[in-house]
C-alpha cells in the first residue's frame, strides 16, 4: 500500500529541516534560514514560531546582515531543552556524556571498571549510577534527556534494540533494558514525575563511532566523506561501512565485523572458532603480548580507560623496538583486512578511530603500504581530498560521542513530537 | 533545493507501477490491479488506457474471477513493443539477446571471440554484426529496441557508462561508445529512421548477473534474499553486492572486486601487483594449471563459450584427481574470501553465479566449510530458508540476462516516456 505523504509528515520534515539548519549554522537570521532550505520567509515564519514555542529555537538578537534581503532578528539553538545522553560500556571503563542540541558536550563522567567476565547486572547498577550523576548535573542546567544510547563492544541485532551479544564482555543475549529501566525512570515527586520515559537503543561501538565521525567529525582535516570504513579498535577490532551517508548494517544487524576477516588463514585459532582473524594479529591483546607485555602488567602499570593505548603509544615514543615491531605487524594485518574491505566496498576513505587513533604514527605506514599493494587493480583517478586513510579526531571519544547524538537525533527528526516510543528505533 | 513531487513525476510512478503489476501477474483485472497496488478502479482506469495506447498492454479477453468485484477484461503486458537488447563481451566469446516485457527471450547469438588482448574496434565490429541480426530477427516480430546495455569483466567508473577498464581484456579506459553507435542508429530509409537512438549502457557483468538474480532468479528454490553476495567467475572473479535489493556500486564505481581479496598474503604473485589474491587460486587460469591443463589445451580441445567450465566439469565428473583437487582448492580460498565479504556486509545469502554455478558440485563442500568456520563470531540465529550459500539457476547466462533486463528497466521505470537521453543512467 502506498504511503501517502500527509501533512503532518511535511511538517515534521520541514520543522526537523528548519531546527537542522540553525544548528548548523549557529545564529542565523529567518532569511538565512528560508534561503538554506529552499522555502520562502512566510512558509519558514510559522515553523520558526513553532520552535520558538517548543524552546528549541531562541532569539539571539539581530544577526549578520546577509547578502541580501535586510536583516531579521537571529535565531540560534536552545542550550536548554533537550540534551542526547551517550553512555559506553568498555571492557574496562563505563562513560556517559550529555550533549545539547548545539552538539556541545554538557557533562561527562568516566571510570574504570573491570567489565570483562561481569554479569550486566552489576555493570548497569554501575553505569546506571553515572547516568543518575550526569542527569543530574544537566537538570541544573536547564536540560533533559532526550533519549540515551548506549554503545557496545559487541553486535545487536536488527529489530532488537537492546539486546547485546559481546564475546569480549562474556555477553550473550542480554537484554539491557531491565537493568536501565531504573536510571531512565523519572524520580517520583519530581517535576519530571509525570513525562514519559526516555527511550533507550544499544549499538554497537563501531556504529556509533562512525556516526560520530559523519555528523560531528571532520577526519584529518578533509571533509567527512560520505563513503567510508570506519575502524575502531578497543579489545576487539570492530568496524562500521558507511554508504552513501547511511550505515551498512547487515541482513541481521552484524556487518562489520572486520576483527574475524581471515588475514592469516592458517594462522593463530581465534575465539570465534576460526584462525587467523585480524584480531588475532592486530587486537589489544595480540599487540601487548607482542610487545612483550600481558594485560594484567599494563593494566596495572596504567589503569583507567584509553590505559594500555597510552602505554603502548608511549612505549612505541619512547622507541621501545618490540612495541614499534607489534604495531607495524598489527598495521600490517589491518592493511590485508582492510584491502579485502577495500576491493569489495571501494569506499572513499578508510577512518581509523577509537584507540586506534592514538597509535597511528606506528600503525598507519604498514598499514598504507599493504593497502596500496593489494588494492591496485583498479585504475587510480584523481581522489578527491587525496585522503585515502585518514585519523579520526574524535579518536577514541567517537563512540560515546555517536551516542548522544543518536540519542539527540529523534528530536533533530521529529522536533515537537506529541508521543515518543519506549524504545526508539535504530537508526 | 527541495525538489517537489509533481504531478508528471506522480503519474510517471503510477504508469510504471501498473506496467510491473501486469508485467508480475502474467493476466490481470483491472481490480486486480487496482488491488495489486493499492489504488482505487477509478484511479487505475486512466493509467490502464494510456499503456493501452501506448501499445505497451494489451487487452487479453476475460480474466479468472479474482475473490471480489466482478472479473473485469483481462490486461497482459504486449509481446509486440519495446525489447531490451542484452550484449556481452567475453574473454573469449560475444553473445547478445533480446528480452521482451514479459521477460521473454526472444532471440539470442553467441559466438566464440579472441578477445583477450584484441583491440575494442575489432570486437565491437563482430558485436555491431550480432547485434544488427538479433535487431533484424525481432523486427520481424514487431518488437523494437528500447535500449542496449552490454556486460563486460571489467570495471566501469561510476558517472561514465560506456568507458570500461578491463585487464582481462588488455582495455584501459576504452570507450565502447563510438564503436557500437552504428549499431544503434536506425538504418536510413527503413520506418525506424526517425527514431531516437537507442541508449546504450555499459556494467560489470557481476553487477548484471546479480540484477538478473534479483530480479529474473530465484536461487536453488529460496526466494531471491534482498541482500546478497553475487559472485560470478569466468577468467576472472567478480562479486556483485545486493544491499537492501540495490547493488552497491561504490564510491567510484569499483565495488565487488573480489578476485582481488587477499586469501593468501604471502601467496602467488598477481597481475594486480598484490599478492595472494583470490584470482590466484580460484580463477579459471590457476584452476586449469592446478588441473594439469593450459588454457590453450583447454581452449582447442573444447571452443566455444563455456567450453573451459564444461571440460573441467566433464573431468571431475570422470573422478579425475587433479581437477577434483584443483576445483577443491578453488573452494578453500572462494570460503576464505568470502568469509571476509559475509564478516564484513552480513548479506542472507552468497550466490554462486556465472561459471562457478556450473562447477558447484565440487566447489561447495571446502568453500562452505571455510565459509561456516570463519564466519562463527555472530550468534547463529534461524535463517528464514536456511540457505546461506546458494547456485544461481540462470548459470553463466545471468550477466547477459540482466544486462537486457537493465536495457528494459527505463521502460517500466518510465513507460510513455516523451524523449530518451542519448545514455541512460547508470541503474
Amino acid at each position: 500500500m502506498p504511503t501517502p505523504d500527509t501533512q503532518h509528515a511535511l511538517r515534521r520534515r520541514n520543522l526537523s529541516r528548519v531546527l537542522r539548519a540553525v544548528a548548523e549554522a549557529g545564529t542565523v537570521s529567518r532569511a538565512g534560514v528560508a534561503a538554506r532550505i529552499g522555502l520562502t520567509r512566510a512558509g519558514v515564519a510559522p515553523l520558526v514560531d513553532e520552535l520558538l514555542r517548543a524552546g528549541l529555537l531562541v532569539e539571539a538578537g539581530r544577526a549578520a546582515p546577509s547578502g541580501r534581503g535586510r536583516p531579521g532578528s537571529g535565531l540560534t539553538v536552545s542550550d536548554r531543552g533537550p540534551a542526547g545522553i551517550g553512555a559506553e560500556i568498555g571492557v574496562d571503563h563505563l562513560a556517559v556524556c550529555a550533549v545539547d542540541l548545539r552538539g556541545t558536550v554538557r557533562a561527562r563522567l568516566a571510570t574504570t571498571a573491570a567489565n570483562r567476565h561481569s554479569e550486566p547486572g552489576p555493570v548497569l547498577r554501575r553505569l546506571s549510577a553515572l547516568l543518575a550523576e550526569v542527569t543530574a548535573a544537566i537538570a541544573a542546567e536547564g536540560l533533559r534527556p532526550a533519549g540515551l544510547t548506549v554503545a557496545v563492544p559487541g553486535l545487536v541485532a536488527r529489530g532488537s534494540t537492546t539486546v547485546v551479544h559481546a564475546p569480549n564482555l562474556g555477553w550473550r543475549a542480554a537484554d539491557l533494558a531491565p537493568g536501565l529501566t531504573a536510571a531512565l525512570t523519572p524520580a517520583p515527586g519530581t517535576a519530571a514525575a509525570h513525562a514519559a520515559p526516555v527511550p533507550l537503543t544499544v549499538d554497537n561501538e563501531a556504529n556509533l563511532g562512525a556516526l560520530a565521525e559523519l555528523h560531528l567529525g571532520g577526519a584529518d582535516g578533509c571533509a567527512p566523506p560520505s563513503d567510508f570504513v570506519h575502524v575502531s579498535a578497543e579489545t576487539g577490532i570492530g568496524a562500521a561501512l558507511v554508504v552513501d551517508g547511511q550505515l551498512l548494517r547487515g541482513a541481521r544487524g552484524f556487518a562489520g565485523e572486520l576483527g574475524h576477516v581471515p588475514v592469516y588463514p592458517d594462522g593463530r585459532p581465534c575465539g570465534c572458532g576460526g584462525r587467523g582473524c585480524l584480531e588475532q594479529y592486530a587486537g589489544e591483546r595480540a599487540v601487548l603480548r607482542a610487545g612483550g607485555l600481558t594485560p594484567e602488567q599494563a593494566a596495572a602499570a596504567h589503569p583507567g580507560p584509553g590505559a594500555r593505548t597510552a602505554l603502548l603509544a608511549r612505549r612505541a615514543a619512547d622507541g621501545d623496538a618490540a612495541t614499534i615491531g607489534a604495531l607495524r605487524a598489527a598495521g600490517a594485518a589491518l592493511g590485508i583486512a582492510l584491502a579485502g574491505a577495500v576491493n569489495l566496498l571501494d569506499p572513499r576513505a578508510v577512518v581509523l578511530g577509537g584507540a586506534l587513533a592514538g597509535l597511528a604514527p606506528w600503525v598507519l605506514p604498514s598499514l598504507e603500504r599493504e593497502l596500496a599493494l593489494r588494492t591496485a587493480v583498479a585504475p587510480a583517478p584523481a581522489r578527491p581530498g587525496g585522503c585515502l586513510v585518514t585519523v579520526s579526531q574524535l579518536g577514541a571519544d567517537g563512540p560515546l560521542l555517536g551516542a548522544a547524538y543518536a540519542a539527540l537525533r529523534t528530536v533533530l527528526e521529529d522536533p515537537v513530537s506529541t508521543g515518543t516510543p519506549a524504545h526508539s528505533p535504530q537508526l
